[in-house]
């Protein structure tokens, strides 16, 4: 899609290349071209993973839909790091003529993820600041502008940023258990989620319920995100990854060229608006974020969490 | 409105004029003011209607409220002949201080629209194709910023430019008959609803239903229609006329003036972002329609209906 | 906030100041920074009131939320000596730092606000409706651009210029009483709500809602207004107060700073095209008001207005 035209490897850090620590199974060799005859050896081979230190991706060849997995344990917060692997990943999915959909969803109980991971915006350089933001515009440009179908198979809470990737997909599936809970609550931490986090959230939800979920700092239970429309669905959570797989399935029956530019001419405007603002929406962040009483209370909001650990 | 200011003759083919095949009752001629006594004369002369191929209009002159009824079998098919002959009537209704209001309906059981038709956007030329699409535009303008209340009721199903007519008018009321369905299945065809059928769906239902039923190309079952709003009101079939008669008299109780400027206010930036890119939707259009892959599904869906009829 | 820059001489009529008529317990002398112990002697001023003609204010201190009650009768409609008062009082309630929340209600049973003073807007010069809906813009712009949280206490009846106030405030709960009835039935009146009261409905209601309700000049009962998401709330009238302030206190709980950056992005594009469109707003005003069909008409719904009176 135009509007995220940048490869990932625009936002690796210089020297940190490859990212993917573990072999790949899935490599150009590999992709067949739909609609040629599968060559016999590789019958067996209907599945193909591969993985990098934060994320898991699994694709299923005769359906086309891949599962990307969150890994990175305590909570899946958004580092530098998991940004960089899922834009990555993501990309090599959007570039695998095999696949056509992808499911998020997570490997750590009760968690789904977390959000940016404030341990990036503390304590550290303008200059780490700066990537730091890049990457996670990078990874909403790539997953709202996505051509693939999206699903997030929602299994745990989904704070913040962890809400913001639940958003930009194409369908929300959460687990129906009350004690999960999901929202764009930057607010309670003192911070503004950004212009174009709630364009994501009016889109979804509408204006007066973003208004109010977002100068509340909202964290709503999963019947409360279900009935103001945050998510699209709640199931008991063992049937989550088969309803994802039917929900990819039935929106994979259409025409791949007719719902990509549907999807498209629906997320155009607010896609574009980052794009055209992209740098100043970098400073904004970083002239945020460097001011000491922000870092004060991120400080004193690490210390809480760290006492509540232990 | 200035928002659709080109005449109708301007979608008229050259040569073919004059459209309305049979005699017209109706003429400026028989023209009144309103608030001047009415002649004594013309007091049995309530019921007003004229015709032509694809159109049947009967103008109530004690109330105010015309009936224009789809007539062209087998299903409603938005043809050019049908676009031309729609917007003449609408002309003629709009320009007519005796009308005030009109109720879109159907002739044809179990169909109100089958949407745009097929056989005008396969297997012609490019002149042909921007004709066509000329007039499906001036149809929307024409009816999405009429001065009349408008209500379409929905006596059958509705797919497709059919969808799009009852979403341009003020108020929908549906035949609650659950066989009959309604939406913007463009994508189910593998083509795409132009940005001005889905900001009139958007002002409709919002932008998160918009964005799923589009790319879905869903049909919804008039329960399901009402649910998510595309439609305002189901009753039974046989009281479908009164119920709209009813609506109609409650929009026109409102002053003229305040409730026009009212809906202009409303409609105006959707009406102008087509009237700025007229030109180029058309272009779109046509390098849209003569691509071999369109042109391809385009006749397979043509075979399929054919040997579906027979 | 930017959006609102001009202060509130700017609107006040010249040779009629001061406007507040009865003496103030509360100026610049008495405002305490938050954080510092608070001088002995002043514990017992716990609630500082402040009154004019047309509205009373009372702040608590403890809290930090101020109630402004109306209190101009026979039904609080907003003329423009009422919104001259009413903007110098929520001017210095925003400018006062002990002071984080107001709640808006009636000082007068069964009506909050009757909407713009008809007086105002007929027989009296250009000169004059230029200076009176400058003052009702300043309002607007004063009060959905605040940075206190703003709760409307819903009493009574609420139509038309009442609703807006209740629309622009941050959440509006209402008194259980079917009988009171709330909205922008403007159009009833034969005159068109301006295209900022139009955004500020669109923004809590939506767009086909609100296209439907403006242009039938609806007034929505309670509960209707309820179930259209017009008002957040319905409490029984004898607990709307409590309600109110257990509101301003939860939104009270999020840090200012964020909720106000986040307040500010919601509502700035809606406030920027008033500030950009604010003198030819003024003209359109004029030049509409002054018609003489909108003059009788106004005319005519005076005369039945003090028909009924008596």
């Amino acid at each position: 899609m135009a509007a995220a035209p940048t490869l990932a490897r625009r936002i690796v850090r210089p020297g940190v290349l490859p990212l993917c620590s573990r072999p790949q199974a899935w490599g150009r060799a590999a992709r067949m071209s739909p609609g040629l005859p599968r060559a016999p050896g590789l019958l067996l081979a209907q599945r193909r993973t591969f993985s990098n230190d934060k994320v898991l991706v699994e694709l299923d060849e005769g359906s086309g839909i891949a599962t990307m997995k969150f890994k990175s344990p305590p909570v899946n917060s958004l580092s530098l790091d998991f940004l960089t692997e899922f834009c990555i990943s993501l990309e090599k999915l959007e570039n695998d003529r095999g696949c056509r959909g992808v499911i998020f969803t997570s490997a750590i109980p009760k968690i789904f993820s977390s959000g940016l991971d404030i341990t990036e915006m503390c304590g550290k350089s303008t200059e780490h600041y700066g990537e730091f933001w890049r990457a996670v515009q990078e990874t909403w440009l790539r997953l709202y502008g996505s051509s693939m179908v999206t699903v997030a198979a929602i299994n745990g809470s989904s704070p913040a940023g962890g809400c913001l990737l639940a958003l930009s997909c194409d369908y929300r599936i959460m687990a129906e258990n009350p004690k999960f809970s999901i929202g764009l609550n930057e607010a309670q931490l003192g911070i503004v989620a950004p212009f174009w986090f709630k364009d994501t959230f009016v889109n979804v939800v509408g204006h007066r319920v973003a208004e109010r979920s977002l100068q509340l700092g909202c964290l709503h239970s999963a019947p409360e995100a279900h009935r103001i429309g945050l998510v699209d669905e709640l199931v008991p959570e063992e049937k989550l990854r088969d309803k994802a797989a039917a929900v990819v399935a039935q929106w994979l029956a259409l025409p791949d060229h007719a719902r990509q530019l549907t999807k498209s001419m629906m997320r155009k405007s607010v896609l574009d608006r980052l794009v055209a603002h992209r740098e100043e929406d970098i400073q904004n962040f970083i002239s945020f974020i460097t001011k000491e009483s922000i870092q004060k209370s991120l400080r004193m909001y690490m210390e809480m969490l760290k006492k509540k650990k232990s």
